[in-house]
């Protein structure tokens, strides 16, 4: 296993980027652009998952997903939201089954990985 | 920061559950349903995610950004591919800027966090 | 070639129901819920369609095309839009091709069939 | 009401346009382009009907379906499937209830405008 703290390094470059010239980086253009030209991408690149996934071709499969969390975590930061929110998020629901989870949350939505 | 182990727990969660009968767990019925099944709930997610960011909910936008990275690792279970095949994807694009690497990259889909 | 007459019917049953008590039909079980349940299914029903063109299934595909049309007319019937309108702004663009249009409109989202 | 057959117009054109050079024409260069980039218009389309429902923007709504529905003709195009093939599925639907619909279909997918 590998460790994950790339996953921090990006969200910290994402953060510098936040406030960047739109001209400098990728990043920093979306951030100009707003949220619908980030929700987008995430459209996009969900879609550009689910085709990789049809198409049983493993090797675009992690491109895409490494694509789709890509643009998440620019979504994420333009909301000042971190990895750690999402993490925290992932250990509050382990060890409680999704179908169990389920039953016995309020009707809040996305309060579990089942349905909602 | 807190650690992402969390990320590598679920996958073993996962990977546990793929073989299992399908009423024993919510993954193992997503598993048991099949690619369709899985790739309709990270479509579904994705747009969940779309829907917070409209309105500006950022304790919602933590929990589907979560259940969409739930359902892309279910997904990825499913064909076997690991957390770490996507970090070690992430580690690649690492100091190189969506917009160059995009301009240096051969035709094939998905190589950066550009438009592909 | 068959008259298209079938969409305003739909409208109108639509629109009856959009009042109904919900458990009186799916579609006003939708209205009921509201706009996010009903672009959840908007979003379920185009990864569908691209699931089905990705099979190759063209019975399957027009399914999923009526489907996500079908659930289009349930979300413009949700805000007082009608078939009508869309046709209209379909005839606004006829003879006009996408690549033309998109570089003579203004930055407003949505005017041409193009990237927009 | 006015009459729908710009749809049948509009399929004419897509029809025409699907063997031509791709530079003549945006339809046509997608034809060119193949399944998966016609896909990802019907997602993106999607997705930005989705954003236009929930700004609660009526004219961008209309725009945005107007899109999504002539992405899903060019689609049905490049798999040789006709407006009318849609049309007729919507008659074949027509005075069935989808709750009752769905109960007495067999498990194929698509065969209502419910859940499936």
């Amino acid at each position: 296993m590998i460790d994950l703290e790339v996953l921090h390094r990006l969200q910290a470059t994402l953060i510098e980027r936040r406030g960047a010239a739109p001209a400098s980086s990728y990043a920093a253009s979306l951030h100009a652009k707003g949220t619908d030209a980030i929700c987008k991408k995430v459209a996009e690149e969900a879609a550009e998952t689910i085709m990789a996934a049809k198409d049983g071709d493993r090797l675009h499969l992690v491109r895409e997903v490494c694509d789709l969390w890509f643009h998440s975590l620019v979504l994420m930061t333009h909301f000042d939201i971190g990895v750690d929110d999402v993490m925290v998020e992932f250990r509050r629901r382990e060890g409680i089954s999704g179908i169990d989870e389920k039953k016995s949350r309020p009707a809040t939505p996305g309060a579990t990985f089942g349905e909602g």
